[in-house]
């Protein structure tokens, strides 16, 4: 089975995202365009403006961008800050520090908090940066909810316990890319005043559609803000979604398929789909550690319900060995990103997806690990068996 | 998690066919329909009457109806025989017992050699049979490749040397309906006058599209065949398929899918795709055995590499099983059929699938045993990933 | 323009069947294939199978054979005949005839009532030839009730109370191929005991299915009927479909779009469906008038709502100038059959289609006729669009 | 026909883009998404970055963003500028000025050359603005090719004679939004800077993407250009586009398409795609034309090929027409911009279309000003089939 003869069957797409687009999305993104100035089409994004809401868990904006989740990290920093602004961010991964540099670019003050990759945003260490700020010279502390470099999540609602704690009036921008839909999520109960997310993770969508939950508090500073800022202003947006419409020309196509997505989420159960992503990380780290191998998250409190990252063995490099996945078993890993290049590789287990094709992803991968020859434990794949089998007469005990 | 609630990612469509559409076909089918009297179309319709002689590995005419695999049984038997004809049949499993039933019904006289299920049909009998009609009564040997009531294969080759020994002339005729595309095949070697399809299974496509390859001495006895016959008529297609046209409405759709599948076939090797199958029926037949069950075919001779029908411990029934794993797993796997309703599941393992696919089948069938309490042992998926691993290996070495 | 150069755009398929799928039935037909065994496969056919008995307004079976129309054509006839029956048929044209050929090559004896393929099926004569029968030997009355050769249209109420006018005691069966979903059809009120019909053309499907309406007197004659059938024995069919099951493999697909289709209709609504068939039949036949050709049926009584034959004056072959208009405007217009050929195209307004398609495709003509240098008067597509406004000044005045 | 029942039909999507999406782009952006840091990934991507070059006639960079065309506008702007900065833009209608908008508020300062809407930008003032500006402060001269809102087209080869006249160093800046796959254009030839472009025009896309054109001298000056910019930058892409990647998650289902897209306009090749524009244009300004109603443009040097706004006769509200159209004839079209709304509405005739479907679209236009019963001549449909005609008899005499 060489790269060049087919493969067959379906590939398994096991990266944290762009997560598998289902059927009903595809059909949904393949109807007929209509014209961004109608009638119907001022219908059609007032349903999907006010059914992201749901998934957000909020009453307030939500803006969508046709543009890749990068642009909403932009927009959440020049729509609410000035040049020299200080934010505090928390080194919790590449995706983090990506953002970090974004800020600097711009011309913000980033104070970055160091982690080594493997752990979620400290509340203590976020509350004890901001008593130092004794004159508030922080405006924003930007965190990732779940990081989706390293498998490591952070607590949101810690957080902003930290701040009141430390009582300091800096907004909350939170990065939901790779959470939203997989993990809860309630970006008004949190009092978050950004929140950032992507189609292509939890809403099982194609990339091309970013997604930013709006406070008050940040609607109100957006007033003052001096960055500079056009296509990604909020007020132009919000003004004309008021009536289903847009300062530009929408991607309607992604519309059509985030209405259906989030119909499925609520067909599902919200609660549900939480449950299964959590199912699903931990039958993925019951495999990894009876395989032996180490997974990257070094503390359970942060084990992430949508990627796990795994070391692979000194000796060993994490992306030959996806190669070698990707060739005998026509099955995507995720790479390890900066620093843990060759050093990590990632298994996705987010969005439209379920049990069997997670256990057929843990099959890959044990089998993998025979075929090249990376010193494991056998039973990975019966450990994760077990620990969804256990999930399952659990939720059957229960009905 | 019942049945009301979504159920997330694909469906495991187990069952020995229909089997999963691949997106290629699908994309291929929902192309514009074409005039049908067009150059276009004859142009389409030659390239897929001369591919699917590839298939077949024949060179003579194969004629496709739009109809279940069902109608080219009906064809085989009107375009040769003739009312009161005998025919030697093998009661390989169900369908062959339909097939027979229905030689019986348009007035043929079936006699039918028994089996217990459990087996292929054995090349010694039907010399026997054959032997014992020394007046050449016997018109046509009828035998199913593979069985899909039972997951038991029969070898055409030895049959074909039984008739010869037997210097018969009756016409040998094979529903190859789930080997095709599947299993090696080879209708002008093998000697096979007509070779019967469908396009459910091996040919990935949906059903809908039956194909029938003819020998020349299967075009000579229809000259004399008197039995009743119009939609079914040989000579009328291949009168018009000379040109690539149909005597009646072709189904244009199922044709573009046809197309774009036997491509597929050939971009991943004809060897490639038997070995796979081969791979997979053996994966699952380990996973069966180390489960402690028993599999319905009970001469290894005999095992399919398509379908593995597995028997039920005494006190369990099958098809409460397949509901649990389908309530749960979101998993079709086969129903027994007739007298083996209840008592055996049978788990396809043919078209367009992978490794990865099996295992994650696999890993469904052993936790839905564990969910319902049946008896087994565990590590049935781990013999099934060493079994692969095994094959892969293998493939590795020689590459 | 040449035929290697890609022709952009939709294309315009205006032949009298297959007709254009609409995006809907394409999306609902690439649905995964399910188990056809499981209950929510039941659950399907059952609404399919009652669905389609209200675009027949029929209480009585339905039977979906994977067949073209012809095959539901034998079945009409094997399912309710014996050999050396005699069936009055009417030669309204191609189709007719291969009807005609059909009964007469499985063993019936067809009286073939002559026209000049240019009008319908006429009452009186088939009431004067029941009459002439007073040993009742016609056993079953075949027309069809909307000949796709040449455009004419037959009043199958008219033909019942002719039969009913003979007191002749032989079934009414009716070709409703081309125009069921077209045309009103009333398989109960009017009195037929078989109808036949495909899914290519009204009901907006690609083909491969078919459909047989049965009345209770079929079903009884059904009982002593002696003519060989196996595939498409009525009886086995109705058995099985009354839990919503199938004899042999049904064709899955083309039933997830038939359900689509019969949604579809009943969402623009019957009437409105076949209103909008009679607005394109007149404004088709206005435009052709005015370009002084003429149109093939002679009797305006039996216009065709659903497709238009047009006989090319003399010294133009039809055929050249279909491929004239095929090369040049990327429109597939119908091809003259049998004794048609070369002498008349046809304009097919049947199916999924809306006035502006209409008038893209007469004005396809029309340019046509210039560039092929045939004699005709300008003004046609101007004609047709004024029969197109006054239609529509007069539903919005009713409104 | 009223809005709640079904339109049947293809829907006639007349505005100037999004335009219709043709089936293989959508087929070729429902494929499965693959790993965005993968090989095939950046094989793919490096495949449409280089195909898309050769529809701008460039050799030099072009960036693809995940953002509407409005993206590429702002990336433009601060890619290559700084604070305070002159632009001297040209105020062809609403995009030109929404442009201009955008200019001031990111901090440039742009001078408006005025115009009424009804012509292109005309050199001549470009070259005076020029020669006043002795200092050299402008720094760009910024120009739509084709005015959407309008349908008037600028020509840019003058506009770039015009600067080489005045002696002027100021980049030269073009949104090619609306034409780009609809007219000629020549990046590189036409010594452009840069060209901005959308997938949802002449390109056949859903919107979602954008494009740039860069050249060597627009590159340079980003080096010094000091305005605020991320996800925008070039020098991010550029350096991540050389091996195939993207700075941030590209829109993977969107490049699919794009590959197809370019493929498409290759394969009807790019004059051909020019002609049928222009054929289009004429076609549909001699319709306007003999209705008596006049064309938006008043100079037939900047006729659009791609739209033709049409002004409404006074005391007619061009929107009250649009949504009788829209409601009888499922046909949209596009509707009057700022100034012009209520005034004038537009006909699309861009992207993948053809002769027959303008055709119907004026069809739908005739008959919608006799049922809204505007004052207009008859006569305008048969005057665009002359045009067409003409134009096809032409194309057949040099063949």
């Amino acid at each position: 089975m060489s790269n060049t003869t087919r493969q067959p069957g379906r590939h398994f797409l096991q990266i944290p995202g762009p997560t598998p687009v289902p059927e009903r999305i595809i059909q949904a993104m393949a109807r007929t365009i209509i014209d961004h100035r109608s009638q119907a089409f001022a219908d059609l994004s007032l349903r999907v403006i006010n059914g992201i809401k749901t998934i957000f868990k909020t009453k307030q904006p939500v803006i969508l961008y046709p543009s890749s989740g990068t642009g909403a990290w932009e927009a959440a920093l020049v729509n609410t800050l000035s040049p020299g602004d200080k934010v505090l961010m928390v080194e919790t991964g590449q995706f983090a520090t990506l953002w970090k540099d974004m800020a600097a670019k711009i011309g913000l003050v980033p104070e970055f908090l160091p982690t080594d990759w493997r752990t979620g945003a400290e509340a203590d260490a976020i509350e004890s940066a901001l008593k130092r700020d004794t004159a508030h010279e922080i405006k924003a502390v930007c965190v990732v909810h779940n990081e989706t470099a390293t498998g490591c999540r952070s607590w949101i609602q810690d957080i902003r316990k930290a701040m009141d704690a430390a009582g300091h009036p800096a907004l909350l921008m939170v990065d939901t890319i790779s959470s939203l839909g997989c993990l809860d999520y309630r970006h008004d109960e949190w009092g978050v005043d950004v929140s950032i997310s992507g189609s292509q993770k939890g809403l099982m969508l194609p990339p091309g559609l970013s997604f930013t939950a709006v406070s008050e508090k940040a609607l109100e500073a957006a007033k003052s803000a001096s960055l500079q800022r056009s296509y990604w202003s909020w007020q132009d947006m919000i003004a004309s979604n008021a009536s289903g419409f847009f300062p530009f020309t929408p991607a309607t196509g992604l519309l059509y398929g985030l209405e259906t997505a989030i119909t499925m989420l609520h067909e599902e159960g919200l609660d549900n789909v939480f449950a299964r992503h959590e199912r699903h990380g931990r039958a993925t780290r019951a495999a990894v550690e009876t395989w032996g191998l180490e997974v990257l998250c070094r503390d359970p409190k942060y084990y992430s319900p949508a990627v796990t990252s795994v070391l692979m063995p000194e000796g060993y490099n994490a992306d030959t060995f996806r190669a070698l996945v990707l060739e005998n078993f026509n099955m995507s890993l995720g790479t390890g990103l900066n620093r843990l290049s060759g050093k990590v590789f990632r298994i996705g287990h987010l969005g439209d997806t379920n049990d069997l094709t997670i256990m057929g992803a843990l099959s890959g991968v044990e089998m993998g690990l025979e075929l090249a020859g990376v010193p494991h434990a056998k039973g990975g794949v019966t450990a994760a068996m077990a620990e969804i089998t256990r999930a399952t007469n659990q939720v059957r005990a229960a009905a």
